[in-house]
């Protein structure tokens, strides 16, 4: 397996882009990668997207993007695992790249949103849920969440504020990243003074979804002459039951388990090496059970990480720099790369306000589903 | 790249299968290729399918069918190249398995069509082409192939009759396949009465879309004991534009060229070693041009090929020898799995009375909307 680096990325704010087509804003975060990377041309293009045809009545975005940003001849191709999309993409790409028959890929995350009405966006996103099993007792996504959340309050005797950690340091971080979507401050009471979604999931409990797109641009480490030099240290992928209630305990989420390990060992490294981990925070709860389930705290204790300040760019375990899904947004299909690139951001010590200090090793981790699909990735620094 | 083998492979009927779910066909197809590689386990799960986001509420159909038939902590991922979402699928996988990441992977490609009414389908089915320089105009896909079809007849000096062979050739051969959903024969006078779809395109043009579900079981071949021995000697991917006005020649399928040549070259081959082609004959004009495009015929005398006679199991190339989309069928997002299939069944010896005499290497070619997303994978008997 040959290493792969990732020479160059792109991206656009999360947003409401009422004014440009799905087309634009992929062929915006492309062309950006590319441009980055010092790169006209690519052998193969892989597009994370979950929405397209329900929203945009557009599939085969392969190939659509090959079209649009002038790539005509080279292979293309969809990935999709719901909100895992994105990552899923992008290890598609790493698999070509590393087994040689591919020299430089594309990964682009993208979708847009914001050109269907809200009910139909929600019905949309509930494809992510188990269709037979869970839609049809008529729980939407977030109710699913909501659940499980409860559950974790009670059998750990958490109250809903002691969650509030996770949406401040996601706010605080989003305020210095342009690319995210919500630049304002939250607090505690704020937090708690917020609307309801779904018990007890509130409005700062919840990612909000967007209009995005972000890019990078792969090729084998050993022709990469650019400094500093990121290369993916390990990616791994790992599922469980698509339907949270067919899970022995709903409030471990073991395919975070099994892909963190996995690439853990491939990296050659403990939970302890990584200095910033980008999360799937989709939910505050999500950021609690993923800090859980990776080994940066004890079953039921994740929320405590947030309590004891241990969270922001200067804390023991960094999460959310740039803003995570919470702030910076959260555009499905998109989300997933916009976490890779962002570790490449603080790999690069391109974060400024929110930099952390002596970057070797970044973790994103990419969530399809309640928990149900869960990709991995490690990047770092080499000289 | 490690060399990658077929171990297994497992199919169901094409066809309207009112009484069982999505999960439940690609459920039944996993378990025959799982059973006939002897295998109760694999490393990963990649699935192939278009539709099934708007046709059954569902997405993430990866971890979907992992939870569904027991490989609940598995990698699972889906992949969408419109039609040529199967093929898509089984690149991932070898991708995957070539870099030594993995070591064993189930293949699915699977398509529920008849879960909703047909309007709902043909609209499902345009996603596959651009929406919006193709649909906004009012043209729908087969509309599309239609007008291709008109200039080659005018451009080339062929009447409509010409085409015949090509459907009695899958018809017949369908005869003896009991996966395929059209087992009629077809004569021309049968051929020249039907149905006018969207002229000069007519029933027997066209190929019937349906239920269906193709898996295949792959592993690096070093470790493969079993005899025949099906290795995959070529993979190869090439796009061109979505919408067929931005092509210089629309009556030249690119990217079927540009992938069969490359698979060519990476299997040290050329046409005349192929002694099985199993073409994406959505329309009978689409079997005209891949024959064209892959070098068995010149511009224009793809359709010779087939009054010459040379088309069916005993001829110079046979194409379609399991029936082909026309008579087997279309289940879009599982097409390209059953044609991948039907080369491995070709090499095993195991078709009867359409059995190509002396198999030593087929091709299957898989293509996603009008000719924008083509795949070329190339098989042989390795002893």
């Amino acid at each position: 397996m040959r290493k792969v680096a990732v020479l160059g990325i792109g991206q656009i704010k999360v947003d409401e882009h009422w004014d440009k087509s799905l087309r634009e804003i992929g062929g915006e975060a492309a062309f950006l990668a590319m441009q980055d990377a010092g790169m006209e041309k690519v052998d193969a293009l892989y597009v994370g997207n979950m929405l397209s045809s329900m929203v945009s009545g557009q599939n085969q975005l392969g190939t659509f993007f090959g079209d649009w940003i002038g790539l005509w001849k080279q292979e293309a191709v969809k990935a999709e695992a719901a909100c895992g999309s994105g990552a899923a993409a992008f290890r598609s790409a790493l698999m070509a790249v590393a087994s040689g028959d591919v020299e430089s890929a594309l990964v682009l995350g993208v979708e847009k949103m914001t050109d269907k009405a809200g009910r139909d966006v929600t019905a949309a996103l509930a494809t992510a849920a188990d269709a037979d099993y869970e839609l049809e007792q008529g729980v939407s996504f977030v109710g699913i969440n909501a659940l499980v959340m409860r559950r974790y309050m009670h059998e750990f005797g958490w109250k809903h504020e002691d969650f509030a950690p996770f949406s401040i340091n996601a706010h605080a971080n989003a305020m210095h990243n342009p690319y995210a979507r919500l630049r304002e401050k939250v607090s505690v009471e704020k937090f708690e003074r917020s609307s309801m979604v779904a018990t007890p999931i509130n409005l700062l409990d919840a990612s909000p979804v967007g209009d995005g797109a972000a890019a990078a641009i792969i090729v084998p480490a050993e022709k990469v002459l650019r400094k500093p030099k990121v290369v993916v240290a390990a990616s791994a992928s790992a599922t469980d039951s698509i339907a949270v209630h067919s899970r022995k305990d709903p409030m471990f989420l073991n395919a975070a388990y099994l892909s963190s390990r996995r690439a853990y060992e491939m990296a050659g490294v403990t939970p302890e090496d990584i200095d910033v981990f980008e999360l799937h925070d989709a939910f505050s709860i999500m950021a609690a059970l993923s800090l859980e389930a990776c080994g940066f705290a004890e079953r039921g204790q994740g929320v405590r990480l947030g309590l004891d300040n241990q969270i922001h760019p200067k804390g023991r375990i960094p999460v959310c720099t740039r803003g995570g899904l919470k702030a910076r947004g959260h555009p499905v299909g998109a989300t997933g790369m916009y976490q890779i690139l962002e570790v490449v951001q603080q790999l690069r010590g391109e974060c400024a306000q929110t930099q952390v200090d002596g970057m070797q090793i970044g973790m994103a981790q990419n969530i399809g589903g309640s928990g149900a699909t869960i990709l991995t990735h490690i990047l770092k620094l080499e000289s």
